[in-house]
């Protein structure tokens, strides 16, 4: 790409970790589907020199946009406007009108809080109406008004909460300043291939065999990560590679097509919400504790098929509410393929559903045993016209790892089982 | 301080988004611990030209130790060694006994996956075992050894999976390379101080007064931020300056003091789970369908006193498994006052617990009405002692925000009931 831009993200609540940045990454998506090329992200606290240091430096590396985000709110280590406004050499002067535009967002504000004086606020507030000399103003979705100062590079102020930045941005890319400033930018195609149940080194050598007999390989842009537990192989080319891209994929498929489940950039989450229309699910929890009815229901529209949960996090709740027979827990443990399969069958019943997942396992950091350590975790799918599938795995990292890694298994299993890749003779 | 430290994090994914990083502000938290002083943390992909850039920006920002995170990996685009070693000037050696060690990791990793060829993928790993001359080994985790270069600035390589990193941090924080680098670290006092129901603007202003009446109060770095709904309030300060923080805090008090819920750093997860200790919970969960208890069960142990919940996403599941009227449902509808209530009944008798808590409301993006707008959202808390508190609240943001906002407001509403501000006769 011709066109390269940084961003720089401010805050000591984001660099000392306090508070997860959920600017950067939205930003360089949309940069990308812009044919903007991301160069550079930077974080530094509420420091002027840092903040000035990494302008410099971003400057220096020679990106044509810098978008930075946070610091534009009413307290003394707000000063991302001030620092931007000296980096471009520009005076900063009092918008009178967005002065007032900000004290009657204000007003409304103020009646959802306690013990604020208005006027006081409203004081506090009038820094945020300083813009520098020739920047175009965003309006403000909160209080903060973005700015936009033109030049090389061109320099896109926005606010650091996430859901203002993004109800900003349009107006930002419609803004002549960045318009001009991204106006070499080209399209790149960017596919995305998600693998489950493949190690990262396994797709490694698929690789290193492409590149052998893939003409044109060399142009194709590869990464490859482990996300959530799947492997994801994100390729970007220009239009004239698609050919080679088209090679690869056939590569890749003839080693690991069983393993390979999404080509077109979904998430197995979407093709769950997809295999479900129509159905009724709910679900059984223990370990998890209702992160899986949490990610289904993460998805839009979810209400349509998903009935409900049971987080059976104590036994008891697994007898009363799953009708699991207190016996199979005696027995088994409640970390058992019985007890999971108990578990769905209840959440079936329970919630008149057709289809049912239940997770029992042990997260730790307590509760590990010799034949079962933490990290082993039962999990049980069942559809009411018969299919009962049961697996168990051994989950690597810490207690949230593991939580969270159980949820993707269960997607996978789920999406597997309403595929019918399963005899209904499983268990 | 007079230790100063930058974070490298490579990864494409990163960069783009695809993945968010937990490392950088994991690392941030260790130095601040170690009185290291975090100037900058840079996000670049795996290109050889963009690491090196930040390498040589920290560099000539004088910082003394640069830690870089991923690209340890396997595959092509995993070059951080090589490039760490090129920027330190130092050749890469093959080390065969690392790479044995790593070939014994892998072959019993191995058994996990699927469609494998060992060889393989043990050649795919021989680079793993590539070090810079004069480099410290730090014992791989996973499959990745991370190395320390001593020098100015010393450079720590860690690999990108946080459980790996987050293991193999005491290693390196061992090593002379690390201490050497670090030895001229000042320790700070750190304190933070959370509220929740206040306006940044409303701090703001405290603390311009503050400034004007606290003695030594230039001396106090004082960071504000919102995070999960909550306001949060870090001040960093020299042992000298206790006094100042002191004197501070008392003005903090005076004005907010109701709305001053943690001076220790604590968490109102931790609050709650100290307050729930011999008592045993369940919840009742429409619209954030599992997030609640999820939450309420990442602390570990909290199986002592959590007995668990219903996501009664569906009406119907509202009815059969929390006993809820139907016929309340459809008088006042799903979200509304009686129905929160009834929920919490429910979760109190269904689970056998003294302690429930219920949310009922409109994440959106549909299901919104004029007078139930997206964000409106019903709680409810109730204590088998007696206690039953409701409130409703409209929510601001997007589905996720709303949810795990939802969730935030649930944990300070139970806290507040657990220590008894409100009266037994609030509903």
């Amino acid at each position: 790409m011709s066109t390269r831009a940084g961003i720089v993200v401010t805050g000591t609540e984001v660099l000392t970790g306090r508070v997860a940045d959920r600017n950067g990454p939205w930003v360089a998506d949309r940069l990308f589907e812009l044919g903007v090329e991301l160069a550079h992200i930077t974080i530094c606290g509420d420091r002027a020199s840092d903040i000035e240091a990494q302008l410099r430096f971003l400057a220096a590396e020679g990106v044509d946009l810098i978008v930075t985000t946070g610091g534009l709110g009413p307290t003394a280590d707000d000063m991302t406007v001030e620092i931007v406004a000296r980096f471009c050499g520009r005076e900063l002067v009092l918008d009178a009108e967005l002065e007032a535009r900000i004290a009657a967002v204000l007003k409304s504000l103020m009646a959802r809080y306690t013990g604020v004086d208005f006027d006081a606020v409203r004081a506090a507030n009038r820094k945020q109406a300083m813009v520098p000399v020739g920047a175009q103003v965003l309006d403000p979705v909160g209080t903060a008004p973005g700015v936009v100062v033109p030049g090389k590079p061109t320099v896109l102020v926005l606010p650091g909460p996430p859901w203002e930045l993004q109800a900003m941005w349009p107006a930002a890319m419609a803004s002549d300043a960045v318009q001009q400033a991204i106006v070499g930018r080209t399209i790149y195609h960017q596919d995305t291939v998600r693998m489950f149940g493949l190690a990262e080194s396994g797709l490694a050598e698929t690789l290193r065999e492409a590149e052998r007999v893939v003409p044109g390989f060399a142009d194709l842009e590869i990464t490859t990560c482990l996300r959530r537990g799947e492997l994801e192989m994100v390729t970007r080319y220009e239009p004239r590679s698609a050919g080679a891209y088209r090679q690869l994929m056939a590569v890749v498929r003839d080693r690991h097509g069983a393993l390979v489940f999404s080509e077109d950039g979904s998430l197995v989450d979407d093709l769950v919400a997809r295999l479900l229309a129509g159905r009724r699910i709910a679900t059984a929890e223990s370990c998890t504790a209702g992160l899986l009815a949490a990610r289904l229901t993460d998805i839009a529209g979810s209400s349509a098929y998903v009935a409900g949960g049971v987080v059976a996090y104590a036994n008891e709740a697994k007898v009363d509410l799953l009708g699991v027979d207190a016996a199979l827990i005696d027995a088994h443990g409640a970390v058992s393929q019985e007890v999971a399969k108990a578990m769905a069958d209840g959440a079936l019943r329970r919630f008149d559903a057709d289809t049912a997942v239940a997770i029992t396992g042990i997260a730790g950091p307590g509760g590990g045993t010799a034949d079962k350590p933490v990290g082993t975790v039962w999990f049980c799918v069942k559809l009411a016209e018969g299919t009962t599938v049961i697996r168990s795995l051994r989950l690597p990292g810490q207690r949230s790892d593991i939580r969270d890694r159980s949820t993707t298994v269960a997607m996978h299993l789920l999406r597997r089982t309403l595929l019918g890749e399963f005899g209904a003779l499983e268990a």
